[in-house]
This record gives C-alpha cells, sequence and structure tokens, in this order.
C-alpha cells in the first residue's frame, strides 16, 4: 500500500511545484525536487520545498509541474523511469494529454491527471506559498486505465494540500475549464486590449470595474497559447455562443428606442445577473478568510512603521496588508488582514490609540 | 462669495446622496437632505447624514442624487426653485443630462455636473460611507456656461469629501466612460450570460478568474438600462471594435495549426497584457511607473515594521507596499514600490543592512 511516509517527487520548481513542496514539507512528507534548471531547484529547496532529487530517490508519487507543452512527454518519462510509482501532473487541459500519453505507448493506469485550481499572477519559485491549495478545487481526472490505487493516493495529496478534490473526465474537465477559465481569459485580453490605443485621460478614469474585468489579462501568453492549443475546440465552441450574444447587443444599441432592441440588452443585463448566481461561493475572495481592517493614515514618511509596531505592540498577527496611495494624496488607505476572531480587538486597540479607521 | 458655512442640499438619499451627506455633516457641514420618498430621508436622517429639508433652507450648493433618467429634471427643478445655488448632480452619464437641461431652457450657467467614480455592489442609504469618496476621482463637467464659482465650490466639495478633483468636458466624460465602464458592464455581463445554460458541475470549477470577470454582471439592469440609453452611440462605437477583435479571434480558433491564426489569438493576448499596463493604481499612481523591490522578511511579529523603519532611514519615500505571507510560511514577501531612481539606492542598502532581496 503506498503511503505519504514514502517520498514524493516533484518535477519542475516553478511556483504550483514550489508550492506543493513547501506545503507537503510542512506536513512532514520527504519531498525531491528536480528541474531542467538547476537554479530553479537550488532556490525552491532554499526556501524549504524540499531537497534535491537523486539518483537513489524512490518516490511513490511523481508530481509533473512544467509547462502544458512539456506535460504529456516528461509525464512519459517519469513514468518509464519510476516503474514502481503513480505520476500526475497539474497542467490546465487533460484530454490531449491522455491522447498524447496513449498515442506515446506510457503505462497510462499509472498516470492520472490532476488540475489545482489555484495560482497566483505571479510565477516562480519565489511566488510559491504553501497555502496555495488551501481551500481549492483539485480536480483529477482519472482515465479508464487509472489503478483504484492512483485515485486513492491522488485524493491523499489532495486532502494534504487541504484542497477539496472534485473528479471528472478528462474531457468533461476540458468542456468546463473552456467555460469557466479560457474564454473568460480571452474575453478579458481583448477588453484590455482596447485600452492600447485609447487617450491616457480616458483610461485615468477607470474604477474597479475595469480592473476587476481586466485583472487576468495581464498572464502569460505564452502559457496561454499553449492551454488554448491544447483545447481550442471546446473554447471556440462557447466563445461562439458568446459572440453571438454580443452581435445582437451591439445591433441593438443603434436603436434603444426601439423596444425590442431595448429587451435585447435588458435580457443580457438580466442573464448576467443570473449566470452570476450560479457560481458557487459567489462573494468569496481570496480574502474570505480574513477580515479586511482599513486604517487612515497621514502621508508622512514613517506613519506606517509607526503603524505596524503598534499593531505588532497590540500582538495581532497580520495575515496580509496591502498599502495605496498616491504622491499627491494627503492620506494613505491601509488594509490590514486579519483572522477574523482578531477583528473587533485591534479595530477598538488601534482607535483608542487614535488610529482612524476607515 | 459661496461658502461651506452655508448649507449644502442633497436630494435622494440612496447611496450616494447618504455617503455625501455623511461626509459633510462629519466635516461640520450643515446638510439637509431631501427625498421624493420620506423614509429613506428618515433612514439617512437617523444614519447622521443631514437633517430634513424645510421650506426655510437656503443652501448654496445643492447635489441632486437620483436615477439618471431622473436627473435632468430634478436638477432643472432645483434650478428653479433655489435661484441662487449651484446645482450638481452624481449621475454617470453626462452630455445628455447637459442637452435635456438646455432644452428645458435650465439657466445652465449655475449647472455643473459631476460623476463620483466610487460606488458600492450595495445600495441604499444604509450602505452609505462617510469615506466612499476618499482618494477617488470626483468628475467634474463644466459646461461652456458654468460659472468660475460653479468649478470652485464643486472643487471645494470635493476636497472636502478628500476626493481628487479631475475636470473633463461632457463629451470627453461619455467617451471615457464607454471604454473603462458601460463596455466591461456589458462584456462582464454576457460572460455571466454565459454560465445560465450551462451544467452547475462545469461552473463549480469556477476560479477567481471568473468570479473576477463577471463580479459587475450583478448590477442592476434597471439602473444600467438607463445610463446605457444615455450613451449608446459611444457605447456601440466601443463594442463594435471589440466585437470585431473578436470576430478574429472566434475564426482563428479553428485552426491554431496554421500559424497567422495563431498569431492572430498570440497577439489578442499580448495586447491584454499591454492595455492593463495603462490603467492607473487605485489612487492614481501607476505601478508602471514605479520600481518594484521584493523583500523577504522572516515571519515574525516587527519585522515589517523594522522594514519600513529601516526604509525610513535610508530617506527613501514609499510610493505602494505590499505585504503577502501565510500563517504556515516561514517567510513573507513585501512588495516595495519606488521611484525609478530611487530603486538601485534602495536595494543597496537594505541590503547592506542585511535584508534580502528577492
Amino acid at each position: 500500500m503506498t503511503s505519504f511516509t514514502e517520498s514524493v517527487r516533484v518535477v519542475g520548481a516553478g511556483l504550483l511545484g514550489t508550492s506543493i513542496g513547501l506545503a507537503l514539507t510542512k506536513q512532514g512528507v520527504e519531498v525531491v525536487i528536480a528541474s531542467q534548471s538547476p537554479k530553479s531547484v537550488e532556490l525552491a529547496v532554499e526556501y524549504g520545498a524540499g531537497r534535491k532529487a537523486k539518483d537513489s530517490d524512490a518516490p511513490n508519487l511523481i508530481v509533473v509541474c512544467v509547462p502544458p507543452q512539456l506535460t504529456a512527454q516528461i509525464v512519459a518519462k517519469e513514468l518509464a523511469d519510476y516503474p514502481e510509482a503513480i505520476v500526475t501532473d497539474v497542467a490546465s487541459v487533460k484530454q490531449s494529454i491522455l491522447d498524447q500519453l496513449i498515442q506515446l505507448g506510457a503505462p497510462v493506469e499509472r498516470y492520472i491527471g490532476s488540475h489545482p485550481m489555484a495560482g497566483r499572477e505571479r510565477g516562480g519559485a519565489i511566488a510559491g506559498r504553501a497555502d496555495l491549495f488551501v481551500g481549492r478545487p483539485w480536480v483529477i481526472t482519472p482515465n479508464e486505465k487509472t489503478s483504484p490505487q492512483g485515485v486513492d493516493l491522488l485524493r491523499r495529496l489532495a486532502s494534504l494540500l487541504e484542497s477539496s478534490v472534485v473528479e471528472v473526465s478528462p474531457a468533461d474537465h476540458d468542456r468546463a475549464v473552456a467555460l469557466v477559465s479560457h474564454v473568460p481569459q480571452l474575453v478579458s485580453s481583448l477588453l484590455a486590449a482596447r485600452l492600447v490605443e485609447a487617450k491616457s485621460q480616458d483610461v485615468a478614469l477607470a474604477g474597479q470595474g475595469l480592473r476587476d474585468t481586466t485583472r487576468i489579462a495581464a498572464s502569460d501568453p505564452q502559457l496561454w497559447m499553449q492551454i488554448l492549443s491544447a483545447n481550442s475546440v471546446e473554447v471556440a465552441h462557447v466563445l461562439a455562443a458568446y459572440l453571438s450574444d454580443l452581435q445582437e447587443v451591439v445591433a441593438a444599441l443603434s436603436d434603444l428606442d426601439n423596444k425590442a432592441n431595448f429587451e435585447t440588452v435588458e435580457s443580457a443585463l438580466k442573464a448576467g445577473n443570473q449566470g452570476i448566481e450560479k457560481i458557487p461561493g459567489k462573494h468569496g475572495s481570496k480574502h474570505s478568510t480574513y477580515a479586511q481592517i482599513v486604517v487612515m493614515i497621514d502621508d508622512q514618511p514613517g506613519e506606517l512603521a509607526r503603524l505596524l509596531t503598534e499593531v505588532g505592540e497590540i500582538g495581532i498577527n497580520l495575515e496580509e496588508l496591502k498599502l495605496e496611495h498616491s504622491p499627491s494624496a494627503q492620506i494613505g488607505l491601509v488594509e490590514l488582514y486579519v483572522l477574523p476572531t482578531a477583528e473587533q480587538a485591534l479595530i477598538s486597540d488601534l482607535q483608542a490609540r487614535g488610529w482612524r479607521i476607515a
């Protein structure tokens, strides 16, 4: 029976590989790290994500964390090099990788696809975090031949990472992510692309709505071309339906005094209301587990340091912090994130010390 | 000379009206509140946003905070009822309101449009906050006849609300908000609308990307139909360009092995990268104009305060700061944003003091 007391081999020391290493190491699992880039292995090891892989390693689980385009090839190599190990990957497309493995004649009974639904805009080992997967779905996509032991091992991996397992077929996975991830990426990129030629003074009026809708337009084009290439059929299917809806709205905007036109646009807005109702935990933000306290500080050198020193004196641990201010504004807004149980105490103590809470 | 020692009349006691009342009251300005709904006035008064309006009031500034469709009509009435007062509004379209006022023969030399770029998803007096406008742009759109006193008064209003004033013509305003607000609304609503017919198990895989891109799809369709109706020409113009880009991408997805098709989609993603670079930071600063320095700190109380104290000692001004760490990680990453000219000096000084720069 496979067990996590043996070692897990992580191939690829980017954001996901490093984060998996950090989380498993924290749980007392031995992690060995391999990568084509010795420098990333070094960084990940220094960061505490595990130790450097060596020839005598006998991992019972291998997690391949490399770009989608390389995934099938490296999974096949790992299956061949470690004939006892279960191999998984973390690519965000699943059917085409399985197809390639079958074509390569790989022993897919020891392969099970994974897609952890977690990420950050910044990549690289340095962005790795032990809690990257906490509370996030970890999709597993067993193929028809995947062994029950493989499924069991992956479920235990996800549980160690505090992820919740979702089990679907590779094809169902790809249809779903076309809708919830790949099409939103293109829609967002195309929206942001409209800003390129725009006047800076127009873009200067941007509010939170534009920032939210275009945040993912910052994503890496090279990575996304690999994802879109591997899932182009499903993406085109959803995007064509979106295009058709959009054409109707553009046509209707030419004369909104016409009742039918008015109703076309109104229906689109109402359908949008209905659509987001279907998103689970739609009010869940990445900060949902923390309470947010906004403190207004004078825009003077040393004010933030003074605030943080006092937060330290009060003895409450900050989970996250954000400061945004402009050189012109008189006031900076500091967002403090703390555990909900600490919120009230911190607010009263800060107010008692004269801080302004927004 | 008009002064804020006299009273400000707020017409409409929803989110914006109440927030303005709360902020001005806090600053010691007398606020009187009127609304067609006596119940909302009662609520706003109870909430501390001012007192109920009475016939003997002599406001020198009137802020009309009613739905866009009613705005011109109520601004005209207020101009007539208070022949000494400057009148502004807060609707998110400006040219069509001015056109209606001119058509009604209103004395537009005492009218100046406003559009505070602040809001919350929740509406109503109960959602009102005195700090709603702090650090946000307050757009003023003087018309050709607006008196200098009107502009001056509005600037002082914005300053009391701790907003930063942006002055543009009504037409420029409407072109800008079509791009940065109205088109993103439709793009987001249509994306969320795609979820209506989708399988729940597919939508269950939604991550932060879908949540961000569809957040504003929760907006009120009735309010948005008023906004879109008043700005349909500018919206249609931007949306048609978006549609044309989208058509190219959908066509290209049918065969990404074709080099030209691949490049079409890749260019769209790259243009998205470029587009968001143009969006200024939340409070009017551009991330891209600052140099980012990432410092690794031990996850111990006081470490961040110590870092900031030392940055202060080095004598370099922080423009922005972000901290992210997890309770489990041994290390926190602090992102410091400084003027590019200060970057190298800060890095060397921090390193000399023993800080680890990522």
